[in-house]
Parts: C-alpha cells; sequence; structure tokens
C-alpha cells in the first residue's frame, strides 16, 4: 500500500474510532452489555446466537441483535423466531460493519429497554478485527470442521477478541478435531483467553456461555437491575 | 464510504487490472495454465490442493503453488510434501492477494518450465473477488460445513468465479449437509457454474476434477505440448 491510501485508511479508522466511543458511552447510559461476534463464513455464528437469544428470552432478558450480511435477509428471519427484536444489516460488498452503521440501525430502539445486544459482524477472520462498533466484549468463534491453526493464520482477529467460543463440538469427533492443538494455538497467540466449546444444536456448553456474559454484564454494570420482564 | 476514498479504491483495482493483464500475456506465453483459488478459512483448500498436486506431480505434469497467508508458513511447508515448487506469501494482514504480490513471489521461477500453477489466495469470501492476479481460472471451494446459504450471501465471490468445488463430501451426512438446496443456491446465483463434489481426504471426486482441470488448459492451449518429465 502507498503513503497515501495508508493516510485515507488511517483516516477512516480514527473516524470510526470516534464514533464507536460515542456509542459506547450511549450503551454505558443504557446499560446494555454490547457483543460484538466475529468469525469465518460458516462457522455457526447465527445458530449459536438464535440459541442463546431463546435462553435470554426464556429467562426474561430482553435481548437484540444487529446482524450485518452483504446480501439477503435471512439470518435475521432465522433469528426473529427467538422472539428477540433482530434488523439486518446490508452492507453492499463490504467486508465489515461500522460503527456508522450501528449508529444508524439502533435509531428508533430504546436501549433502556434492553440488557443485552448482540451484533453479529460479517463473516470474515480479517476485516472487522480493525472496526471497534462500541461494544463491552468482542467474541470470536471457531467451529471444530475449520481446522486448529486458525488462531496462528489470523492471529490479529484473536488478540483483539477477549473470549472464544468453539461451535460444532458435536462433530469434533467426525471431523477428527484435535482440540489440545487448538487450545493451544489460541493459548499461544491470546495468553488466558477464555475458551468455551458449544453445540448450539445439542446445546452443549451453552449453560456456561450464558454463565459468563451475565457475569461479565454483572462487572460491567455492578449496579444494574435486571430488566426482566420489560419485554 | 466517502467519494475519495472511492475514488483511492478504484486507483487501486485498475493499478490492480493493469498488472494483472501483464501477468496473463506472461502466462500465455508460457502455456503456463493459472488457478485462484477463494473460499473462506477451514473450507480446505490446503488439503484439497495438496491432493491435486500430489496427483499432477504423480502423472509428471509439471505444477507449482504460490500460497497467501497473513501469518504462519505452515501452508507451504504442507504443500511442499507434494513434491511441488511451493511459494507461501505473507500478507501481513491484508484480506486478500494483489497481482503485485504475485509477480514479486514469480521472479525467479521459469514458467516455461510449468504446466499448472496454483495460487491459494488468503481465507476470505470477500475481498479477493476484487482482485484479479491474471489466472485462467477462478475457482471458489465451499465445504460441506458451512452452511448451504453461502453462495447466497457472498454472491459476489460466486459471480466472478469459473467454477465450484464443493470439498469435504465425506461429512456431508454428519452434518446434514442439504445439497439439492446447495447446488441450487449455486445456480441461482451463478446459473449454469460447474460444480464439483470432492473429498480430498477420501479422494472422492479428485478424478472428476482433474479431468475437468486438464480439460480446460486443453481449452486455453489447444497446442500446448505437455512439459511432462521437465522436473
Amino acid at each position: 500500500m502507498k503513503p497515501r491510501i495508508l493516510e485515507i485508511t488511517q483516516g477512516v479508522l480514527e473516524k470510526n474510532d470516534r464514533l464507536a466511543q460515542a456509542l459506547r458511552t450511549r450503551f454505558k447510559a443504557s446499560e446494555v452489555y454490547v457483543i460484538n461476534m466475529v468469525s469465518s463464513p460458516g462457522t455457526g455464528k447465527t445458530a449459536f446466537l438464535e440459541a442463546t437469544l431463546r435462553m435470554l428470552i426464556a429467562e426474561g432478558h430482553p435481548a437484540a441483535a444487529l446482524v450485518g450480511d452483504l446480501e439477503t435477509e435471512n439470518d435475521a428471519k432465522r433469528l426473529a423466531r427467538s422472539g428477540a427484536a433482530v434488523r439486518q444489516i446490508l452492507t453492499g460488498g463490504n467486508c465489515h460493519l461500522e460503527a456508522e452503521m450501528i449508529e444508524t440501525n439502533l435509531q428508533d430502539w430504546d436501549l433502556n429497554e434492553l440488557e443485552y445486544l448482540f451484533i453479529e459482524n460479517v463473516g470474515n477472520l480479517v476485516c472487522p478485527a480493525s472496526y471497534d462498533l462500541g461494544e463491552s466484549l468482542r467474541l470470536v468463534l471457531l467451529s471444530v470442521t475449520e481446522g486448529e491453526d486458525k488462531p496462528l493464520k489470523y492471529p490479529t482477529v484473536f488478540n483483539s477478541a477477549a473470549a472464544a467460543i468453539i461451535t460444532k463440538a458435536d462433530l469434533a469427533e467426525a471431523v477428527e478435531f484435535d482440540r489440545e492443538a487448538a487450545l493451544e494455538n489460541i493459548e499461544s497467540v491470546r495468553p488466558g483467553m477464555v475458551v468455551i466449546e458449544t453445540s448450539a444444536k445439542k446445546g452443549q456448553g451453552m449453560e456456561q456461555w450464558l454463565a459468563y456474559l451475565k457475569a461479565q454484564r454483572q462487572k460491567q454494570y455492578p449496579t444494574a437491575k435486571a430488566v426482566v420482564g420489560v419485554k
């Protein structure tokens, strides 16, 4: 890349960071805990999110989701089955979500009525790493079918995330998933990273994930009352 | 995106197109057939390419590979086991390969000694779609574990490719792969697209893929002699 392009890229990132900071302030004022989910295409972000939303809604915790894709409204339709408020963001070819898209799509939602807001990023292990969306928690997802070397090959996204979710754990045996190698690779790229092994299909690990999520929200908003029952 | 950024992006793409065109002329002069492989991370590009190289080398067809990754030399090491000449291109955070990287990394290779040159792009279903590498054939790979909806969600990359390889077909049953839906989605995005179902692990479909590949080279270079035995 030429210096001029670097400079422009820098400008885009700085503008995004400013917008993300403004979003973060807004999220904090409403005590809404925001999760930015990043992974390859096909890792199972939508299935994992649908299961998470169902569990939260069933317990009375109000949650909503913004879902980024290049094309199609399929994911929003799937997620809406959980009963949560869901909005699809079509990026029209853009490989990541940006803070401005979040701001635009939040407009008429009352954040005070929410405990959790999930943002499902575009399926991509590279580009979303550079764009802060004002989230409380960045979650990287990795399926057992993708190969244990992904943390080594995409270190930036693993480094920018606070926790890793291993998905499709029910297929681990069928695909000869080398669990020790995967955990070792995550640990080498991001020492001490929280890793939770899940199967949205079979339910494995989902209670552990929910307990972690609630504890994180509690940590960020120690005096927050649960808004259970608002919707 | 602001107009100024669009303008710069346009400039980058135009420069890439010019370089790609120069590469294409060079490839044609040497009658080397060049394949640009694109897919998500974890689709199994490397396993598929390793099996392909082994088969070509065993039959005496000289082939080489350039392998793009953000980090690690792992893939080049794996591919070198096939006996083919292999070079790793580290993009250092870049989400795709560009024509300039291909040109730089080809420097001391004698293209006249090759029949096939494979370029394994960075694992990404978005960014590589916009960058011509001077290839003869763009191949999009999709694994049965990724979900049947990927062609609909990433239409640009499917539209820019001439053929689709379905990988990990041996896992189709375990992951309840909906073959009809996948084929229908590919057809709706790219009518008439060639689709070959493969398992690099079990060998399924690999002969069919090789026959297709050879026929394509024959079509592009009808008078080419096979350089069998040069290396």
